[in-house]
């Protein structure tokens, strides 16, 4: 048995459908087994916990090798993100993280396993791709909101931080306020607060409420309507090969030429 | 009168409007049976309310009793999950509940009868497939969002168990106070009593409302465009009577070569 | 100066910008003094706010004369929806309730002055329109959710009536709960409430928030969807004047006709 | 050197790309040194701070100077709002306020140049465009939504004035309590206050929210519904350059004709 036919029988051991699910399975069992660790457990169970961790941890190692050397150019394996991804989360669940200060790093990179759901599923990894893509189109209308917020807090923590130290003491805690004001979470608490003294402030209050809120649906349509956009641009490619009206047209000038043509020809011959 | 004259008299009275309506009656008196049950009742309005019940069993038995006889092939009858469904609501409400045990469960069959308004109403059934057809598209974005929630879950039950075991005991109770988080309800009152021990613990919370908010916003927006797509499709497949401009062309080109076939002879003719 | 050029210049007065300017200026002010009137005023501005509300009626009577005068067939002036509430508006006005029993009636009539804002402003009329033509087809939606709110409001009043029957006490008020719940306030404490006696009754909240925001988002995107199918017929219709492609299919087919009736006569007389 | 060239140089400078890089690093810095200012700091930063406030006004100074400079017809410099906003905040800068009186405004000034963000980056000011064009077609909802609020704020203030003066006093009042309800803040407490007293109150509640979230809806699909129209309209403009299918119909008709004349011709020879 050579390389190369070990190279192709893991190659298609890769793209077998129960493979993967068997991976996924194991991912699922990996997720059942972090969620297990946050109940108070029996030091038997415990055992059999850390046990079925190092199960876990030795059959993702088994499918990366397999992944790995079922790659037939070693150099593309780790173009691929999810690749970089899956390596990270396996090779760091092989450092042994028992002391008090890395056990908890060792315990998220044992959560962030399930996000391995992802690089597994391909449905999910499209609509992961789908939602970065929105990303970009938002970045402006991101940064103006914050500008909004920045001012707003500047304001307010100007205005209110005598008030309540504990809500507008200074820049970043009046940032989340605002935020805190914005998901409509007792923010008439804190707006009834700064009226006893400001008997004005509503205006601060509603003002920046209108302004998120506005932005915030411009944000959501600009989304929408580029989707859509997108959407069409689709179809029109779809419909690409149909003729366009131009060519039409076209099509009959020359038609036209050719009668404009023949009749002077016909007269000519007549007459003679 | 024979078997046959009795089925097609009950097929008659099946598709009768004031037959539906008269069930549609029942239906909605049930409802307010049921209602009537949930106020203290003098014993003279409990005896009347309970005879009413019977009542409607007897008038929902008929009804179905007549459905099934007007059906002509009695197979059919148990394909249509409405059938089905309204059988058993029927059949259920004949076995005798006044165990306290069983109380409850002879109570919820009543109470879902008024959901028989939606197998007897046409429009309603429309709505519900249109409902269901909806769901499965929803499928990866719910996957998404509940990894999304059991990672953040891991993580709060993991940090914040020690601070609030009601709030953040295990894996399950956090789930339950993220979709409270996720829903803006008092989510400050969570996030401050958390950022008392770990001063950063606003990161924890601001980046799950962003993705969550995220995810359920490309989902609506997801949906509005199927459902947009769909809309286009009917609209296409509506023109399809209309020649498309490839026949158009066509047609064209089978005019050039006419008359490209036509003068030569004419020339000819002319030069003899 | 006869009857009907006395018509003929209340018709003209009608259509007049300026005294449609000074009506709205007159429904404005009323509504100013309404406005004043939830303030404690001293004694003086009370009979000064009393006399422009005697002002403000005579105003209103003279211009629904004047409106009424200058309508050529009398009985169309009350087919208009707009009059026949302006009429009742202005002769409700008339009636004097100072009793402490009518009182109340008096002043939501005059609260009720505001709404000929809509009447005489034709943009607004036109909103509202568009508002009211929407309502039937959310009609079918609204009883769908009515039907969920009355199977959860039915099985919540039975559980939990005996927890807090200030909340769950009878369907009316479950109803009123559950309406609550959808909107997100204080959910939880209504919730962790009733999870102190069933532990599983989260389940009951959940499948709730889920089904009715699951049907309002149906609904939502049913309304942009329906609206958008106008719009492009609407666009349809503005191309109407455009020649079909079926039209355009007829003539090349005719042109075809004309080609092949032609060449035969030339290579016949050709031959001969 | 003449002015000229010092006009060239300016203009130069001023579309160049670093240099808007420079200018945006101070705003950002300038940003920075405004939150700074929040925060409880010892006499040594502040006077940092003060210092590079001044610093920051004169890199401003010198920046508007030379875009002015640059600018060929000096008339227009004043022509564009965004030029006119910056002269402001840096002229205002300029203005010496340590008078506690002042000192507000003073500070005001400095948050405010946080704003110049937009002015400077291109896309920024696109987008806050595209925010105000959409500002006048929510006028008339806007309208119609103040005339909702105000009827049921003078309706509330007339009926629950003696339960809860604080909530509902008088009119304006009642406007941000209204305002608190339609944001679900806390609303049934509201309600729950008012219902001990007038049993049949949530009637008044459950309609202002239904009315208000209508026309918010609506709202929302008038935005979306107008976009996508301007979107289709642009796309339609862009097809432009595309003969319409009435000039095909006009070019078949005149082909036709053509024709038409023709075969007579040939058939009135065949005969002589």
């Amino acid at each position: 048995m050579n390389t190369l036919s070990l190279q192709q029988r893991f190659q298609g051991l890769r793209s077998n459908k129960a493979f993967e699910l068997f991976v996924v399975s194991v991912i699922l069992f990996s997720a059942i087994v972090v969620g297990a660790k946050t109940y108070d457990l029996p030091p038997i169970m415990l055992m059999l916990v850390s046990w079925l961790d190092v199960f876990i941890t030795v059959i993702f190692l088994v499918e990366l090798t397999i992944r790995f050397i079922g790659e037939e150019h070693k150099k593309n394996f780790f173009k691929n993100p999810w690749n970089i991804f899956d390596t990270i989360i396996v090779v760091a669940s092989l450092i042994p993280v028992e002391e008090s200060d890395m056990a908890f790093i060792g315990r998220l990179l044992r959560i962030f396993r399930v996000l391995r759901m992802i690089s597994i599923i391909p449905e999910l990894r499209v609509l992961l791709n789908s939602l970065l893509k929105a990303l970009p189109q938002l970045g402006y209308v991101m940064l103006l909101m914050f500008i909004i917020f920045y001012i707003y807090a500047a304001i307010g923590s100007t205005l209110f931080a005598h008030i309540n130290p504990v809500l507008w003491g200074d820049i970043s805690i009046s940032l989340l306020t605002l935020f805190r004001v914005m998901t409509f979470e007792d923010w008439t608490d804190v707006m009834y607060e700064t009226m006893e003294v400001y008997g004005l402030s509503w205006i601060y209050f509603l003002t920046f409420i209108f302004l998120t809120a506005f932005a915030f649906l411009n944000m959501v349509i600009g989304i929408v309507v580029s989707v859509i956009e997108k959407e069409n641009a689709k179809e029109d490619a779809a419909h690409n090969t149909e003729p366009t009206l131009s060519e039409l047209q076209q099509e009959i000038k020359e038609l036209k030429s050719m009668i404009q043509a023949m009749p002077k020809n016909v007269n000519a011959e007549g007459k003679s």
